[in-house]
């Protein structure tokens, strides 16, 4: 059984759609340096009459089409750069990945009027091949590669000494629970990067963005608290009577957040990826000094994991989840730790398929 | 403004996927003649490592996974009949192609478990360019080009002399209102084989099957009847106040029969294209012999319309709307003109795209 978090779809108030804004400051600050990088390490030698570019993970828009954008026209840039004639630039073809939950009708609709490329959606997990061999020529993962394919199955039995109880995080755990949540993650990266090995094109370019924690900290230290206030918030409510303790116990976020070394070493063993860039690079962390910036936070989170939370413990639970759950932020924005966890990092690696057969 | 028909999306009692026998029926005798064909027309010299097929118009399941799988199953024959080494075997990319208001998320969800090609959804009209240049080996075409990209203006305007006021086809109209339809099909048609044309690879074979109307005969000398029985009964309605008669007078169903003879014109204009086979075949006619046989009948159009008929009239008339229509099958059918229409045939084009640049 695979536990996707597949983000909300629609246009609702509580949808991906409408709060996408946290990844599209992430994604804005690496936007530059993804055009830059493509410009830089792109091999024209190796591109046909059609130009290959996929997004995994791209949920529903709108922060997909703007990616997509920026890579087709660094793409056109180092055409031109290279005094290449307009006719040499190739077409486009766009593939657009996230799993079969999510909305495709909502991002089709979306699709920019005036596009410069053919676009395809392109059901089903990044963690399996998705694609003919050989055949994409950049790859793209924004805000993704950090959710797992499953949650690992010895947090959630009770007679397993990784059992992550009353918690849904790892970041208040045992070290059994934290290697459990980290082991899984790196097994899901590995499928990740072995599957887009296969299928970029030699001299093809892969970018992922996601969220790390600082270089040389403990996995507890990061962002990651931010989820455990959800936890905590369940909690509160199994001791209510509103859900089901057990329920609780059982649920996990299949989510870990790495150093970039620790990101650097599973791509290192893929023979067929170089990595070329691996920058570490600030985030701006959440607002929650006002009641307004602890709201924007929790009605992000809700576009982001509602889905998930309601499969396990019914929609019914939703409202009032994230209602306390915003209590739970602002508590929590007051206390010491807060300021350690405060610095959130994001990763940006740049890898190349290399000519290994 | 296009004017799609798009089927009934979902997998409810009126949707597609639960009313696709009609269109199955004429497919499965297809069936055969699609893998005879490939196999027989298939040039493999020009085949890369991946084989890449389009289903146009391909609704939300399940009979465009059949026919992709035919057309998967035929090429790999293909490859075997040749004495090629099973590791010549291209991988399959599939595209399945219809309008952005398809439900893509259901035929996303349908996708076949153990499929043995890549998919992908193309969202957009047919009658402009999906995909690449060159780059689709086999296309296919499943009764869907018989629907236009918007109704022809002239029959919905009162001061025009083919306005086709009280009807809904040119099933019973005058000749300015046949002449309209049938060209809005053939200028539609143009489109479609032009953008076919330049999206096929050199040697790559174009397949369409859609309903037609037997050689020498009259553009109402169709099926078409059974369609303007929905005329009728809207006509009743708008004597009854039921709904607004000019709203009756100003929709039209996007749709004509050809001949065979008259898709061939068309394609033998088209430069690029080799027309292989055209052949006529035989399809039972619908059973409307029987209460059971009206609701069937009545119940795929449904399928098929229910989406353009409410953005016209509203979805509140349409439980009504198709009650009438049983009604006006079942009197249609007692008629001497139902024997005359007796008659459906289908229409099963092979083309190649030839080599002239």
């Amino acid at each position: 059984m695979e536990d996707y978090v597949t983000m909300n779809g629609g246009d609702s108030p509580n949808s991906y759609t409408m709060n996408s804004k946290i990844q599209k400051e992430g994604s804005d600050k690496a936007r530059w340096l993804l055009s830059t990088s493509i410009q830089e390490n792109l091999e024209l030698q190796n591109t046909s009459r059609v130009f290959s570019i996929a997004d995994l993970g791209c949920s529903v828009g709108p922060n997909t089409f703007s990616c997509v954008e920026t890579i087709v026209e660094a793409v056109k840039l180092k055409f031109r750069a290279q005094g290449r004639p307009e006719s040499e630039i190739p077409e486009f073809h766009v593939f657009f990945n996230d799993h079969v939950t999510n909305d495709f009708n909502t991002l089709f609709k979306a699709l920019p009027p005036g596009k410069n490329y053919m676009a395809a959606g392109v059901p089903g997990s990044f963690h399996s091949r998705l694609f003919p061999k050989a055949s994409i020529n950049v790859m793209h993962s924004s805000f993704a590669i950090q959710w797992f394919s499953k949650v690992p199955e010895e947090v959630t039995r009770e007679d397993s000494p990784a059992w992550n109880k009353g918690r849904v995080t790892y970041a208040l755990s045992s070290c059994q629970v934290v290697k459990a949540f980290a082991s899984q993650l790196f097994k899901d990266m590995e499928a990740f990067f072995r599957a887009r090995s296969v299928e970029l094109a030699t001299g093809g370019l892969m970018v992922v963005l996601m969220p790390c924690r600082p270089e040389g900290t403990h996995p507890s230290e990061s962002g990651i608290h931010f989820l455990e206030c959800l936890g905590n918030a369940l909690m509160d409510m199994a001791k209510e009577g509103l859900v089901d303790e057990a329920l609780v116990d059982s649920f996990n976020l299949p989510v870990f957040l790495p150093t970039p070394s620790e990101v650097k070493e599973v791509v290192s063993r893929n023979e067929h990826l170089d990595i070329v860039t691996l920058d570490e690079m600030h985030q701006p962390p959440p607002q929650l000094s006002t009641p307004e910036g602890v709201r924007l936070w929790a009605i992000h989170s809700r576009a982001g994991l509602e889905g998930f939370l309601s499969k396990h413990f019914g929609s019914s639970v939703i409202d009032e989840l994230f209602e306390r759950y915003c209590q739970k932020l602002e508590e929590f924005s007051k206390t010491p730790h807060f300021t350690r966890v405060f610095e959130f990092k994001n990763l940006l690696l740049l890898a190349k398929r290399n000519g290994v057969c």
